[in-house]
């Protein structure tokens, strides 16, 4: 590739013991996979055609992103794979699945570092097609649905969580309406963790 | 004022009985108020700095719009006045109030006509700085803190179910997340109306 010479020096500079090469490959691999994902949708890309437009081994894109799913997040810059996030969630007792599922996204969202990409992927997929669709595709079959299939809830009830949150990081990060936008941690999940429960627990 | 009888001449093409000209200033006050509320703000801008920019009489614009909030909702093409809404939802039994707004709210969103100026104005909220302050204001002065100060209900908990149904509209209408953007709305009901009963009545 024309570029590789500039891409090595700069995989170079990431760190003792890699070898040259090696960062820009994954670079290399997450360019090609926001085109795949962008041409095809989460449901029809694959990790073997997005190792072939990158011009990599599948073993490869494995090697670095272990699923579909972790490529995605590495791709959209998201600070978590569905991989970490799940057994965050899932494990624990039942009736705090609300709960923990508050926490969790108090906590994401809280640091602008973590909050910035998720907040640049919803705001894209409100406004543009593509987006939309990459995204929808994302969210219920590689979040939503695992959960609620994995707790037995209905999709439609997953949804309903889902609508609750997303309007909760809406309305504190972005809108910013007060006292939302001040509230303190504790007092969101006091307020939010029993509708929550109440949807996976019916 | 300079464009007083342009305007009234126009206010005739409205319908019998109606003098020509008005349509126009209407028009004309629609132009000035969205300048205004883009400069301002919602809460900082008044009818009659907006019948000022208009080159009418402040009178003019109450006979129009009859108040600030309706200028809003005409400037913003929304299809519905805070004026209309607001008795709808507050009259009626007070434990079914979760119902009405759910009802309200799907019924509102269910007509693209109706629901496209929502969406659009949600939208631009989301990625334009002025448009954001603009619906800040607008959402929680004229709208959220009315009702919740009519019923009594702390302010962050209106914002909670603010946050339910603007999630439920964007997951419905703008992500178009299955099985919530085919749902029955009676399912929706079932879904919802106890999250935000419970908002408003503890």
């Amino acid at each position: 590739m024309a570029t590789e010479p500039a891409s090595r020096s700069e995989a170079m500079s990431r760190g003792p013991g890699r070898r040259p090469g090696s960062a820009d490959t994954r670079g290399e691999i997450l360019t090609a996979a926001r085109r795949v994902f962008a041409e095809k949708g989460f449901d029809k890309a694959t990790v073997r055609g997005i190792a072939r437009e990158a011009s990599v081994d599948p073993a490869l894109v494995h090697h670095y992103f272990a699923t579909k799913e972790g490529i995605f997040a590495a791709a959209m810059r998201l600070p978590l794979s569905p991989e970490t996030i799940l057994p965050e969630l899932l494990e624990g007792p039942r009736e705090e699945v609300g709960e923990r599922l508050v926490r969790l996204l108090l906590r994401v969202t809280a640091a602008p570092e973590t909050r910035e990409p998720m907040v640049a992927l919803l705001r894209s997929a409100m406004t543009n097609e593509r987006a939309q669709g990459m995204f929808r595709e994302f969210m219920t079959n590689a979040l939503l649905f695992k959960v609620a299939d994995r707790l037995g809830v209905p999709h439609l009830r997953i949804e309903a969580a889902f609508a609750q949150m997303f309007g909760v990081v809406m309305a504190r990060y972005v809108l910013k309406l007060e006292p939302m936008a001040s509230a303190d941690p504790e007092e969101l999940v006091a307020l939010l963790a029993p509708t929550l429960q109440r949807y996976f627990t019916g």
